[in-house]
């Protein structure tokens, strides 16, 4: 069983890796035969060549993860955690409210992904729109 | 399959229940046959006499829960949430930090619950402590 502490870190490298745009470092921390299921009730990516094209496309419009609460962990051999996926583009600004549920194998590589968002997640604000967040 | 506005109000109205100690509440917003993994990693309940005696014994402490973020549903039929459940101990106070995920029926009743924490996402403030949170 993977420890709390090694999934903790892994989904703190996780994010950052996203936040630097690091598509390598992201992969580095799957299991060659991961499953990725994002958004949840879509089909599944399976294997790291899906993966890989699954998070360059994810990564491409520049959106960074913020967490909204410390990381989670289990009893078990998974560990959670709740984020905003939030994207500045030309028209404005997307916030998507995420939960990603991880499970690990012994050694800490990530064995699945399922992100729990639904149309309804989606936040947009027009650059119009003189508001602060 | 459940919208997104059923299981996201089935999750606050669980919140709710929980908070007013309303166990009628809760567990009228199971499926009969639905089962409990709480926390995930061990032995689920299974059916509602099960989860009658589960939250029973998890309300008996008067502890709160507190969203951290707002629910989440998905493209499924799921749900997620991240909390805090509070609980004010005579030796002090005792965090929680959860992430629990919901499946559910055509119905919007919930068939299964996982609270994904361990034992580090447990936080201890004696009642000696002066730090305010």
């Amino acid at each position: 069983m993977p420890t709390e502490i090694q999934m903790k870190s892994a989904l703190q490298a996780y994010i950052d890796a996203f936040n630097r745009n690091d598509l390598e470092a992201i992969i580095a921390l799957y299991h060659d035969d991961a499953t990725v299921e994002d958004p949840y009730g879509s089909s599944p990516r399976e294997g790291k060549t899906q993966i890989v094209e699954f998070y360059r496309s994810a990564m491409a419009n520049g959106a960074t993860l913020q967490l909204c609460a410390p990381i989670r962990a289990s009893h078990g051999d998974a560990a959670a955690m709740a984020f905003d996926a939030v994207a500045k583009l030309p028209q404005g600004k997307a916030r998507v409210r995420v939960i990603d549920v991880m499970t690990f194998d012994e050694a800490g590589l990530i064995t699945s992904m399922r992100a729990y968002f639904g149309p309804g997640d989606i936040e947009f604000k027009a650059s119009s729109d003189s508001r602060n967040d």
